[in-house]
């Protein structure tokens, strides 16, 4: 099965490092906050996070007390920058395609995938994995880009009324599930589109239990700020699911 | 709370009847089908049907060895036909809103409802009171609008391709929770407009365990008879859960 690796492509990944950057994006307003508010207390625990990137957020596990961190991420360039700023000794960055993981020979109390699954061929495969390496009662927390937005394919996204308002979603095939090429910074990055419904069976029928679920938009305070997430309203961007190991 | 009682409307009642008793259409080929799907065996089961109207199911349920059933639905009308064509000793049919069941003394095993759901202002409610009236380990089955079509507020729902093809969808306020005035025989059918993760953590802040989540579009068999249900694929018609109670 291909493993994709698109953050090593070099206008990719100068693209991705300059949007993370940025300090207001949608990543930092709407979806770490919300993937913040559903992770337990991290203190003596052990953590896997999939698709570290940069390792800010290890960091922060541990600075919070957590035991173990153990961050995987496909990228060499990702892990580079990781090492040289994010190393502590309770960290250990693995350069490893999230299809692999069933190779960690460690057990954790929280797996944390932050945007990183709609990337993934075999989700069904990935899931079986982290509930192999989570203890029972062990908590999985995964943010992903919405469904409305995985399954556009082809063609305009939105259409908009008189004054240039988001009306109509391009939502052509929502529930044939596939590949979509997509562009962003570079052509042809792959993301796959999966269902509310396939995301929801999946965890379940590989021994999750789901315990919250939230498609995050803007409140009043950022949208005094930064009115244009008032679109959110009309598709939410990210997806995030809590689960607990049974 | 206003309980709404749309069926008693008569030009309501005589149009809704007749999609009703129209062998081919939704209902019929993708609705009933999921539901009956996610139901388990009635045998010495005690049932209670949300929204029974003509009381087709309950007949069912107790010719399939349910041991009681109880219908309950907000329609006069609808239960005199019930009672005519449905009955049965182990049938016990209630003129009642859905927001009243917690009048119900009895304990059950199965709670059903089938199309009411977005008929509902008060789900929160409604769905704490299902887990009162079941025995721990109950099984809760529902079907309700899908939400990509219960956030339709105005305009045009569908924008089309050249060939006439759906492509965008009006999903304009989806995060927006809200009722939805619609015209569906008569005017102002009011429907209620939930998202994905409202319906999702009702559910599991109510004490249910979601056991599965469909969204049914049509096979090749049925497209091959109908193949105006392919735009099932854009948009899906329905959403069923199965949960049990905790």
């Amino acid at each position: 099965m291909a493993k994709q690796n698109i953050f090593d492509n070099e206008i990719f990944f100068e693209g991705y490092k300059k949007i993370r950057d940025n300090e207001v994006n949608a990543n930092n307003l709407f979806e770490i906050p919300a993937l913040r508010s559903l992770l337990p207390d991290f203190k003596g625990k052990r953590i896997l996070d999939l698709g570290c990137g940069f390792g800010e957020h290890c960091m922060e596990y541990v600075k919070e007390g957590a035991d173990k961190v153990v961050g995987i991420d496909i990228s060499k360039k990702m892990l580079e920058v990781a090492k040289k700023e994010n190393s502590d000794p309770k960290i250990t960055y693995i350069l490893m395609p999230m299809e692999d993981i069933g190779q960690i020979e460690e057990k954790f109390d929280i797996v944390i995938s932050s945007l990183a699954f709609h990337y993934i061929d075999d989700f069904g495969g990935v899931i079986k994995n982290i509930h192999d390496l989570l203890e029972e009662g062990g908590i999985f927390v995964f943010s992903q880009e919405h469904p409305l937005s995985t399954c556009h394919r082809d063609g305009e996204r939105w259409t908009r009324d008189e004054e240039g308002n988001k009306v109509h979603l391009n939502i052509k095939g929502y529930a044939l599930e596939r590949e979509n090429g997509s562009t962003w910074f570079v052509d042809d990055v792959k993301r796959y589109h999966r269902t509310f419904s396939t995301i929801v069976n999946t965890l379940i029928d590989s021994g999750f239990i789901i315990d919250k679920m939230l498609e995050p938009v803007a409140d009043e305070e950022i949208l005094s700020k930064y009115p244009q997430y008032k679109d959110l309203f009309h598709k939410p961007d990210f997806l995030l699911v809590r689960s607990t190991r049974r």
